[in-house]
């Protein structure tokens, strides 16, 4: 490769070298509506028992479980019905030996009770005002409870003052439910990154341009800054700068001020690409860290630091951009934005899938494969390779994943089975 | 099971009947900007082929393929060098026989060029004014390329009038970046399902409310709206309504008039659920099709429809309802968003692991158990089966999907493949 000295180096280490840049700092009350998908920047713990009290998982009676042992079909034991437990409140009376309490699933146990006998397991000798909940008379037990048996114990969900939420934590719709659980309205999130986007080219047009031969219209600057949101982060708009070495570095410098982190797509002609690292190199305190990536498509891509800032320098292909944001850019902004262990997470193999034919790759090259996948049940899913250049928009738009090649083999072959990252 | 008439179905049951119910209508224009998510609810075709001209995709001379036959590293071919192409524009000149242009990747085919060299099996007998992509003198081709080698052709991403993207297709960052390629700068998108959510229980009590023994924050109004939002639902929230037959009724009523479906959550206990059964069969025009899903956590489920829109009732427990929703609710609300195959999709399992241990299921339903993933190098990934009652949020927070044990099995055994759904 002609121009400048290529730092090739695998996935591997650019994520190695993406956990050397800081989280970015500061941290917001988010309403747990809006939760889902931010960080957590607090470890939060549960300020009371959850439950607050034992309660029953089942339709049946409270009983104290000693006063069942014993108990079978052939050989019932007796209990005296001392109430009814409604499914609120918390019940005024306690359970004394001898004695039980009809209870509805989510009703509190009584004091003196320690386990729940499903009513499937009961008979109502004598009946009292059973249909409205009122207490009936004696109660046959026809089968042995445990102590805790039917029981959800006080504190069993967490313990007070047990961590329900570490710091660091991308919120899911169960953590949203646990933190509603706990009386908790709100949570402090991590400051999503403000993250530059901005497109290099002198073919560029912007995208609702008229077509022309000759011309492409800036497509990656809405798909980067697109992923970019996905990611966690909150997009910024550079828009599109010429091939011009002063130009490209004045816009650097301004989304580098203004922003957590750069993402730089374009330069697919070699002297482009030149053109972006020259930029940068004129900085005092930036460094090339990666000049090029053993990976396919995705060759070109650049990791730069400025100051304690990351600058990711995608390929100018949209196909290939949005190759490198996924397996790259992704892991990274996720990072940045707190997500513990994101480096690790954000590039993990999805799933597993079987080769439904040969998938060719370039030697010395990781190599991400567009594969449609076809469920099978009782197996793995079968991975189509989708033909065709790394160019294409319609293949990555028919793909529901990318199958990895591992760099060194020269390709997989049909019946192989290869990692795949969903898309 | 006392009270009431059980119509258990399984799983695939519902969803057939779910299939039953027409999509809402409506439809708005978003902008690509915001379109990933949404279901497209027009074909778009491409106005244009895409690329409008012969492309480059490498940095090499644009060739007439036929001048190069023969050409091998031993026995190179000469061709005068006519011009270069810039990376912007379309080239004024033609090739004629003999003649090469110098081309940069994504650089326009001159008229007469049918192919590309590399750079890397050229040589330059005479240096032109090479360094600013002027014209050189003589090039030698040292390898033979193929028409139509290295070069993007017209059209072969899309041809002119072909279907970019088809309506039903809920959009992706790739689809946004082809509308984006085809000029679009906004795409028809389906509405969005108006979804009621309503919580039930006379022991629940306001999300923020001080803990009280005997009384239950009402999470789900919470999960089920978040479900239903990343479904691509717009909630509606109805609040908490008591345990009692007209209120319930009422509330019912009035969700069933605003809104396309109505998501009631609530009644873990027999005679609460057979409340909201009571309920629905008071209105003439309503049917409860499914009372009762042989799922395990989900067994109080219920469908039911009244006149051409659903009603999904939930189990009230937090992490029941939540396993229901993800299995059953949230492939209903993508199918009435208009998304084409989300009762197959929306259920389909999403990856394959190898249980750890045990798990145990409960004859005659299919068990859902949560695991956590533990991604292994080379292999399918370990699914740790968590144990605790279902009842458990803890457990939901810290699984990573759910494994489907099949109804008929009692369990499925440590070593054993299975079927996870995502969480």
């Amino acid at each position: 490769m002609q121009g400048g000295f290529f730092r090739v180096v695998g996935r591997a280490r650019v994520l190695e070298l993406a956990a050397g840049f800081a989280p970015v700092a500061g941290a917001e009350r988010v309403g747990l509506e809006e939760c889902v998908g931010r960080v957590a920047a607090e470890d939060v713990r549960g300020p009371e028992a959850l439950p607050l009290a034992a309660r029953s998982s089942m339709d049946g009676f409270a009983v104290r479980a000693a006063d069942t042992f014993g108990a079978a079909e052939a050989e019932p034991q007796y209990l005296e019905c001392a109430g009814a437990v409604g499914v609120s409140g918390f019940p005024a009376f306690s359970l004394t030996p001898g004695r039980c309490a009809r209870i509805p699933t989510g009703g509190c146990l009584p004091a003196g009770a320690d386990a729940v006998v499903m009513v499937e397991h009961t008979g109502e000798l004598v009946r009292g005002i059973a249909g409205t909940g009122g207490p009936a008379g004696t109660i046959e037990v026809r089968r042995a409870v445990a102590p805790g048996e039917n029981v959800m114990e006080r504190g069993e969900d967490l313990a007070e003052g047990a961590l329900a939420v570490p710091a660091g934590r991308r919120l899911r719709v169960a953590d949203a439910g646990l933190l509603a659980a706990l009386g908790r309205e709100s949570v402090l999130a991590a400051a999503r990154p403000r993250v530059a986007v901005l497109s290099t080219g002198d073919e560029l047009t912007p995208r609702g341009a008229p077509p022309e031969p000759g011309r492409v219209r800036d497509v990656n600057s809405l798909t980067v800054a697109l992923l970019a949101r996905r990611a966690g982060a909150e997009p910024v708009s550079f828009g599109i700068v010429r091939d011009d070495r002063e130009a490209l570095a004045e816009t650097l410098d301004a989304a580098w001020r203004e922003c957590d982190a750069v993402l730089l797509s374009g330069g697919s002609s070699v002297g482009a690409r030149d053109l972006a690292v020259r930029a940068l190199e004129g900085f005092a305190d930036a460094e090339i860290l990666v000049h090029g990536v053993s990976m396919s498509p995705g060759k070109p891509a650049i990791l730069a630091r400025r100051g304690d800032r990351p600058v990711l320098g995608l390929p100018g292909q949209v196909g290939a951009a949005l190759v490198v944001m996924r397996v790259l850019g992704v892991p990274l902004l996720r990072h940045l934005g707190g997500e513990a262990g994101a480096l690790e997470h954000g590039a993990r193999p999805e799933l597993r899938a079987v080769l439904a034919r040969n998938a060719a790759a370039r030697q010395g090259r990781e190599e991400f494969v567009r594969v449609r996948l076809e469920a099978r049940p009782g197996g793995l899913p079968l991975a189509h390779p989708l033909p065709g250049p790394s160019g294409l928009l319609r293949t990555l738009v028919a793909a529901d994943g990318l199958a990895v090649i591992p760099a060194g083999d020269e390709g997989a072959y049909a019946g192989q089975e290869v990692d795949v990252l969903l898309l």
